[in-house]
């Protein structure tokens, strides 16, 4: 039996299920309608900096980034982009929001293996109705205690849905790929994270893994099991509260 | 001392602070710039039906709606527009995002009286980044319990919310605008609800008030508390549990 972890908190998108590569078609495609006037490498340049600006407005998720895209469209062609283009931008955001839900590797093995020991919450942020339509798809939500839709992953969101929940920023792991977003906040509330990397990561969420005491690495999403059961034996060795009741 | 509501759940878009009346403006404005091609009863009606048949994929919320103007402004121009109605139209979008909250008569003072005898849960859809935006910058979100900022406003999401917190649906009350999303799905979960009418309701959300004995019609938000009195009065002739402590 392995304990004691209040909460396992599992990252949804480009951890569980494929996210980043439609962005990434959709960007290519971006690339071609408008390499009259720019190459690939400006137009990404350019649509990450459109993405970055507005980011306090239109948060993030598939309508931010068509809406970013046609943005930048018009701004690397002066205007010059035609009808069809934004026409064809507007299908790419709708494309992604239509994608099938694609699992990355052992995940609906492993994440049912996961639920029998902890209480799971995922925590995601991106489009509310588009996150809500994957997870249903998924067929994995009845695994999940609770899915935590938010806008931004920071110390003040980790630190409510810890409240919510009734238990303390140390009794926690997270899961997922993002440097920035997973690992990074719950570590500096004294919570334990497990990074699994994935290869198409978005530019925005790249940060250099830091070496922590409670941080492991997996190779993949297999690996995660035996490395929570792992950080809950460090975790065990504090001073906590009795295991709490599952759901 | 009145009693014993579990939860009072408030609706904010309309309900709370103006919402809407942003969304017509720039409605009227999209008028404006396809007065060559439709005049604007066609155009507010094509743009409901791009917005009704969007909702599936995009949602509620302002980035919603500038992406289903887009698309109707290149329908309705049979893709004449230039690329400078283009550029207006997303910024009639960020135009909405970037509105500073403006209350609604006599809110601000009567959320404190109500914050003072019930647990408050502000319930919400639209853009997650947006709604809570809005509820910060309101200076009232230390008022509520929680805030739960959701896809839709139906039956389903009105169970996981008293689930969420506990509590019963036939021990809350929901205080809102919309008769389609804020009252019947609550009067269908057996809890009670309180319509306070907005002048300027989007066409979307309009239903006929029922006539039902857990409804009070509202003149105004001032109203709310006498009402929510008179109702808990009625909630409390049933057997219920013990009321819950304050958060």
């Amino acid at each position: 039996m392995t304990a004691p972890f209040s909460l396992v908190l599992l990252d949804a998108d480009d951890t569980l299920w494929e996210n980043e590569v439609y962005f990434r078609a959709a960007e290519a495609r971006l690339g071609e309608i408008l390499e009259a006037w720019a190459d690939r490498d400006e137009v990404a340049e350019r649509l990450l900096a459109t993405e970055r600006n507005n980011i306090p407005l239109y948060g993030f998720g598939a309508k931010a980034f068509v809406l970013s895209m046609l943005e930048t469209a018009l701004e690397v062609s002066d205007h010059h982009i035609g009808q069809a283009a934004v026409t064809e931008i507007i299908s790419l955001g709708k494309s992604i929001l239509s994608q099938p839900v694609e699992f990355l590797e052992d995940v609906e093995l492993v994440v049912h293996e996961l639920a029998q020991r902890w209480p799971i919450v995922v925590v995601t942020k991106g489009d509310l109705i588009h996150q809500e339509a994957k997870i249903m798809q998924s067929g994995l939500a009845h695994l999940f205690q609770s899915i935590e839709i938010v806008a931004e992953k920071d110390t003040a969101t980790f630190t409510r849905i810890c409240n919510r929940h009734g238990v303390a920023s140390d009794d926690i792991v997270m899961v997922g790929n993002s440097v920035r977003s997973d690992i990074i906040p719950v570590l500096n509330l004294g919570g334990f994270a497990v990074h699994v990397p994935y290869e198409h990561a978005w530019a925005f969420e790249i940060a250099d893994l830091p070496q922590h005491p409670r941080l492991r690495e997996a190779r993949g999403f297999a690996d995660v099991p035996a490395i929570l059961a792992e950080l809950s034996a460090i975790g065990g060795q504090k001073p906590r509260r009795s295991d709490r009741a599952r759901r």
